[in-house]
């Protein structure tokens, strides 16, 4: 199945645009295993997500163990739940390859986010994978993101170009972009030139990005084809013992406060 | 001991500015331990490198296994030559520290690459570890580097800015950039705008650069602060029994013919 499909079935089936990233800090869960952890979480909030979205750091700082530990919590997502790896990966063609088996066909994730900066053949290995989606950094959710991304050619900025990049790259209807909630503007405008693209959007929760203009801006005509991740405001929602009830609680909170938002 | 200064030793102790990238490719080594394949090579080469340069993305098409190969081939490596993390990694504050602990602290690399896309905070967390390589992407070795890194802003190529930047963010004096041998005259420009930075310079070998004026342009005014990576051309120099001798016989060529445009 496409993961355009299976993100739809999913968002569709709960209600919901809300993805969990699935980011273990060991300080902010002291004493817990990490396996566990995610488990709890998974079938805590597995009804309440059109999506996980695990991000390699956390797993990669976890020392040869993590990428283990990452396979194990991909092991307990329900297989009708769409798993994006949050990699930001990019490197040159025959690398890029090797990136892309990684992530789709050894780690079996359903779509990935990527780096724009080495090009399209950086990008084209990951994009052969036709059934996966492949998330494109277009405007950060940070404050670096500036440096760069807001450079003008000829009085258009660089994301922007990077959006219109994607969107003749994208001849396998694969392609979405990355596109933080922070920036509002930037997302209305990137939601302008690309109205039925899947955009993944950071930056709601712990990074304080305005939700009501993120779920205005974001959502296609249809109130779809938006993801919308939250991370540690979930996840440590609670430290003690009721952390998994309390990470539902506040998934669904946010599910709902995003739905309110939608104007289908 | 910075990591600048473990460079110059080693390249002084080797005469050599040549880095091996040790990139196991299973297609090209069928049937090979990738540890054992890994051992062979780091022996049969330690005294003709100057550092050596795992790339991430072949150990992690290994799956899960793929980080503990890594750790493994990192204990092969003599504690004075220099290993730099070929990892490209780029993301935002707080995921970037995870990166940063994950290659610097956790694998124990003295250097590693990060990707410029997210702008100052994202490679803030590396350069903090002050006796650590920083090197930024800057302008890269293959044909896709044209489609953003050539645009201009006010008439300065990305590239350019980029180079600037890493300038103004050195301020431990411990940020490198990567600029590919196969884009010359992009290589004399950023020299000639970083006299005193080390530059990682990857496509000499199979990707088919220019040695010599990618060793003219590439040096410092002393003919230091260059690393010249090389992998499957050396790697897979023969596939059989004897790949560790040959790699060896390669190796040793290629570092006397980029020595031999040096002009100290």
């Amino acid at each position: 199945m496409r993961f355009i499909d299976k993100l739809l079935n999913m968002s569709r089936q709960n209600s919901s645009l809300l993805c969990i990233g699935l980011d273990p800090d060991p300080e902010l869960m002291p004493g817990r295993d990490v396996v566990q952890f995610n488990r709890a979480i998974i079938e805590a909030t597995g009804d309440l997500v059109c999506a996980y979205k695990p991000n390699l750091a956390f797993y990669e700082a976890l020392g040869s163990a993590g990428l283990s530990i990452l396979e194990e919590t991909v092991k307990h997502i329900p297989g009708d739940v769409p798993v994006i790896a949050d990699a930001k990966r990019g490197d040159i063609a025959n690398t890029a390859k090797a990136y892309a088996r990684a992530l789709f066909s050894v780690f079996g994730f359903d779509a990935a986010t990527v780096s724009p900066y080495l090009g399209h053949d950086s990008i084209e290995p990951f994009v052969g994978y036709r059934d996966k989606g492949v998330f494109i950094l277009c405007r950060t959710s940070n404050r670096g993101a500036r440096d760069f991304q807001d450079l003008r050619t000829d009085g258009q900025p660089l994301y922007e170009i990077v959006a219109r990049k994607a969107g003749e790259w994208d001849v396998h209807g694969n392609i979405g972009l990355v596109v933080g909630a922070t920036y509002p503007e930037e997302l209305k405008k990137v939601r302008s030139m690309c109205p039925e693209m899947c955009l993944l959007i950071p930056g709601i929760g712990t990074q304080g990005g305005d939700l009501a203009s993120a779920v205005r801006y974001g959502v296609d005509a249809r109130g779809e084809r938006a993801i919308f991740n939250v991370s540690r405001q979930i996840l440590y929602a609670s430290k003690g013992e009721d952390f998994a009830g309390v990470a539902r609680e506040t998934a669904d909170r946010i599910r709902r406060q995003i739905n309110s938002h939608l104007t289908r």
